[in-house]
């Protein structure tokens, strides 16, 4: 029998990075908002790449607000966990020690309250505790791509569970792209295909290029508005979306792994990062880009196209790497840095699903992991 | 704590139109997905007009997969739900007995499975019914917009307990429009915007006047291909779109009704059904806007514009009308009969949320609808 709605969502957040920080933020500012709707977001505890902070009663209370507020502006100014012990009923472990105090407050929350593990790292090494949580029955909230992109049998072990896990912020930041793929295969709508420019930065580097300027400046210039990755490399390399294409896919139900996708890589691996740092790229690697790009811009226009750097998950699998577009297309068109999705299904077959939209920022992209935190909230109805 | 993932949830369908006979085939075509997930539907009850038929044992058991098929096939041969009585062990009611037996369904199912009442109608008439299960522990599931677009006071009864209730496919039919903008709310991302074309007809009469031609042969070729109700006035009118405008509207806690929506009619009162039948609307009235609608079209055009039927929702309440708009924004750029939506709030300020697709059709209408009763399946947990 549904239940009244009223419930708790205990939380440990992992990773109190930019999106970490602003999830904490979103959670405080949003509390007389998620009183009226009758729902309360527990946060019980904060962990980094080095420890964890706990309360020292997970059970009944959290941290307070003044104390997530502070753990906000420590790490934002670069200060230690450490400088938060005394601010608040909590304790400090040091990892491994802290690893093992996650599954400890697992087990403990599991068997009673529930438990939302909430991983906003972009660590590989969480995915132990993510499936020890889901083990004892806790849920999953991601906007960390890795845990999801490792080997199958970890996606799977995490998705076992279906309902206790969210993850719309690893593709699109807060764009209800998962959410709206989920929907539509609850549906029993099939997938046919989707097709996604699912990265800001190169998003942003082939509209300049379509504009006729040089890759050489368009990197430089969007290295110098904080666009990139500090090394670029990491943008152009596609590995990025690789990573959202393969969660894209495994969603769809393929039993596919990263090195079972096409990656196209915008730069050869004579100027990889094996053959020159950073800063030799930008300077003397990066131009000799120039012609061979200025080529395919040409060519793709003479058709009427535009060139766009694409993640394609179909039958056959996952492609990755530059596509010729027509211009009248919601991928042709698309302008600046948005991300945009197709999908393709038999409701939406001649003409696409299509969602787009601002797909990176911490805000935005923290926005997405609480409304994924506050959907689980069926789960945690307290039983009058 | 998070149960055992395993939930049936007991469905009464009000309304065996086009969308509810859609919405049992995807019931009984999606049996083996959804086992798969965990999660049964069992339909107890369906009703139209003019009688529910229900299932003797509403508890452990609905109608087969055999008779929901047959209840499909003798509705779509215009058969009554009399015609089914026989085929299965089941009970017909005529209304307004009809009516008492959902209410009794609802409080006996209320207090123990729980129980999903879902309007695929097209009536005001339901509203009672609706608000009945609500008040016992029900969950509702529309596709129907009349019953939130009544009185306020209905509206926020129907959503007073706001997990219990879905209405995807009153906007935007399968598109995730409602559940994308409640998202954005839950997650404290106020928005300040949403602009719309949410009308599939009207769309394709505006992507037509674009290419030139006369308003008059564009609604009598839209008639001809079924694109139109069956009075076009019922659409150029403006009513359907204002409709979905106020359930956006109250979504974003507008507390409006009907008449406080400015709604703009394509045609004026002199041609409209007090005056004149749709024969001679369609023979002798709708030539009479071609004039000054080709001037409408001339003079944006000379702007670089388009023209729209747009439904916009700000500060300033809903707008529902002809625009405007730049031939290069989302909504400028449409073409033929999607809907597009562009939601703006914090995180989509310069460059809005758009979602776009096919905004009609039974089956796209009846998959948000099967995709909303899933959304619910948390509340329906069997605990071991």
């Amino acid at each position: 029998m549904p239940k009244p709605v009223s419930s708790v969502l205990p939380v440990v957040l992992l990773g109190c990075g930019g999106v970490g920080r602003h999830l904490l933020h979103h959670i405080v500012s949003c509390r007389p908002l998620h009183a009226k709707q009758g729902v309360a977001i527990r946060v019980v505890g904060v962990g980094d790449s080095s420890s964890l902070l706990v309360a020292d009663d997970v059970h009944s209370s959290g941290f307070d607000d003044a104390l997530l507020t502070n753990i906000c502006a420590a790490k934002s100014a670069g200060s230690p966990l450490s400088s938060l012990l005394g601010q608040g009923p909590c304790q400090l472990f040091k990892k491994p020690e802290a690893n093992g105090k996650v599954i400890d407050t697992a087990t403990v929350l599991g068997r009673s309250s529930g438990l939302v593990l909430v991983d906003c790292s972009a660590t590989y090494d969480t995915v132990g505790l993510l499936k020890g949580a889901v083990d004892h029955g806790c849920c999953v909230v991601l906007a960390n791509k890795k845990p999801l992109t490792g080997a199958y049998e970890d996606f799977e072990k995490l998705v076992s569970n279906f309902r206790r896990i969210r993850f719309e912020s690893t593709v699109g930041a807060g764009l209800p792209v998962i959410a709206s793929v989920t929907r539509i295969i609850a549906s029993g709508d099939p997938i046919s295909r989707i097709v996604g420019s699912l990265s800001g930065t190169l998003g942003y580097v082939m509209s300049e290029l379509e504009d006729g300027k040089k890759i050489s400046e368009i990197v430089k210039t969007a290295k110098s508005l904080g666009y990139t990755e500090p090394d670029p490399r990491d943008d152009l390399g596609g590995m990025d979306v690789a990573r959202k294409g393969l969660i894209l896919a495994r969603l769809l139900g393929q039993r596919i792994s990263m090195e079972d996708i096409n990656v196209e890589s915008l730069y050869p691996s004579e100027l990889g990062p094996d053959a020159m740092s950073t800063n030799d790229f930008l300077e003397s690697g990066v131009v000799q880009l120039d012609k061979s790009m200025e080529e395919r811009v040409r060519a793709a226009s003479l058709k009427g196209n535009v060139l766009r750097y694409v993640c394609e998950i179909g039958t056959a699998g996952c492609q990755v790497g530059l596509r010729e577009l027509p211009k009248d297309s919601p991928l042709g068109r698309l302008r600046g840095s948005d991300n945009v999705v197709e999908v393709y299904s038999r409701c939406y077959e001649s003409s696409p699903l299509v969602i787009q939209g601002a797909g990176a920022g911490n805000d935005t992209t923290a926005a997405g992991v609480l409304a994924d935190i506050l959907d689980l909230q069926d789960l945690f109805q307290k039983t009058a």
